[in-house]
């Protein structure tokens, strides 16, 4: 058996109030007045002086906000490259991501397209990087996807969703600041947030855990359980406690895998491009067969909340959609192997995919 | 507030067996022929043709055994690096540490060394070291110490037992094999697994406790009396996971501090060379006025595993002796503060830490 390598981020800052610390961080990474650095903010911060004006701009440095509508596409990141490269006449000297998973994703796509060629849809997969990164940071502002701890970078590709797996995806430096997540609306902080359950209950129960994996699954679980379900934490203890859940997530599949409801959420991704935290709550809630102790726990919570899913997405889809859908999930294979086992293609059928498709 | 900056380990690795992956993780960081790798290794394994005969050596490669009857000293640690500077007509490709926390800081005390000009003990304390280690990478065969995670390397110089804390300590690399540990005798386990127990515990009530640290730290508690107290698990599991608390119990230090038990033992250590895994038994077992639940679960712990604690060992001591461990001690002051809080110094007297050691 071979065990992964896994690259962790090189460095973290935790708590809150750190965001003023990144403009000394930075100071000793500029590699001169012709090399900017840019920021990716995610374009809810647009106005919002609190946030926008405790980052600092020297020379040419730059601040571009990200639409987050919509999950990022490869050919969104070729042009966010090429602006790059057009507006500049050295490479930057660092990348840094400000937001949720979408700008995290950005900000590690964009650094590493900006030192690979070609198009970023050819980087889609596993250890197709050659060369390392520019300089980059991430600063969640929502909790939940493990996007700041991940050595992947999931894009929508003219063929399929899937991310740019590397050793050089790691970010360089995380700044873990939870006070940055205290207006997240109400709705997006427990499909965020449940993005971080859904993956600790998929690597819990998956058959590619281990000791490493199980630790950080385990406490991120825990955590989800004391903030989605009990009533003895502060607003401030549970966005503290919110953002290590999403770092523990993280960690826990990064050295395992996810499973059912992230591959049948890739799906309605690729398909209806519905965001990644409320299509795993979608599946998920449908899933009492694979993981019938999480989505006990997932209904509590949602109603806890107050929460209510959509119903009958897929109801006016026609067959060749079905289908598509159902190509985009199974051509997930580990999460599948993870989620069942080796003998997984004789277990999940595609009529079985779509009879649980048409529930949702 | 200014948060710390936290430097991780670069790359994991976690499975039993993966110590097979060393010579493939290796070979990409050979600079040339005449650039050795240099195996420190605990003699302990000298002749143990199961682990010796899976380090692969070419070129000018060379294992060195490293006693482990003491921990390291300063004038150890000059007299490796020139040994390597002697033999070598290039610095090392890497240095490899395969052993416990001696071993661990050996590797990362050598591997700063070599690329930092003068004697080790100008670098004891923070942030004194100016250029980057060589590369270094840690594997350990026992568990609880957190060493492999660490941005510290503890010497015992001259005046000071104290690390070499810097961002460049850390390794670039961790094989996490926990069948490495599999023939650590039974008082060596539980001295070297209460040390993960006691920087639990010393992390979850100081006064520097934050999210991160709690984390961590709650993981490598619970993880610590499921093994210790609990007969649920397999000897597998139970090497598996001690291995897992070890490194979640130092990334919870890392961000947080010790305490007493920490800063007690050091003087033990500095006047008697009474080693830091005993040593922090030793101390804790007295510490219920301070730490009064995990004296409680320790002195379970220990009874389960018929261990009996050294007595008496400061009962001969002379007053010059007991004020040298008393001044080594006090000298740590940010595990006091952590301990105790800002106004230590009238809580934590003289007084107080001589009835303490005559106890011991």
């Amino acid at each position: 058996m071979i065990y992964k390598n896994y690259p962790m981020v090189s460095n973290v800052v935790f708590g809150r109030g750190s965001f003023d610390q990144l403009e000394e961080i930075l100071a000793s990474k500029r590699k001169g007045r012709n090399a900017p650095f840019i920021f990716y903010v995610d374009d809810v911060f647009k106005g919002n002086h609190w946030l926008t004006s405790r980052i600092t701009l020297s020379y040419k440095d730059k601040i571009i906000y990200v639409p987050t509508k919509e999950e990022p596409r490869t050919e969104q990141i070729d042009q966010l490259v090429e602006d790059v490269i057009l507006e500049f006449s050295e490479l930057p000297s660092g990348i840094i991501g400000i937001g949720g998973g979408i700008v995290m994703d950005v900000a590690k796509a964009v650094s590493l397209m900006l030192t690979n060629k070609g198009e970023s849809k050819d980087y889609q997969g596993w250890d197709l990087i050659k060369h390392p990164a520019i300089y980059h940071v991430g600063i969640p502002t929502i909790s939940g996807t493990g996007a700041e701890v991940s050595r992947t970078t999931i894009l929508t590709g003219p063929v399929r969703k899937l991310g740019i797996n590397s050793d050089y995806t790691p970010f360089d430096q995380v700044i873990l600041d939870p006070e940055l997540t205290k207006d997240v609306p109400r709705d997006q902080w427990f499909y965020t947030g449940m993005d971080c359950f859904v993956h600790c209950v998929e690597s819990l129960n998956g058959t590619y855990l281990n000791a490493f994996s199980e630790s950080y699954g385990e406490k991120a679980f825990e955590l989800c359980k004391e903030i989605f379900l009990e009533n003895s934490l502060s607003d401030e203890e549970a966005q503290d406690k919110l953002m290590m859940a999403s770092w523990h997530g993280g960690m826990s599949i990064a050295y395992s895998q996810v499973g059912v409801a992230h591959a049948m959420s890739y799906g309605l991704g690729y398909l209806l491009g519905i965001k990644h935290g409320i299509g795993n709550c979608i599946v998920f809630d449908h899933l009492e067969d694979y993981y019938p102790e999480g989505v006990t726990i997932f209904k509590q919570m949602k109603a806890k909340h107050n929460i209510e899913l959509p119903q009958g997405i897929c109801a006016d889809l026609d067959d060749d959609q079905l289908n598509t859908m159902i190509d985009v999930a199974l051509s997930l294979e580990p999460l599948w192997e993870n989620a069942i086992g080796k003998n997984w293609k004789t277990v999940m059928t595609r009529q079985k995919l779509l009879e649980l498709y048409k529930k949702m």
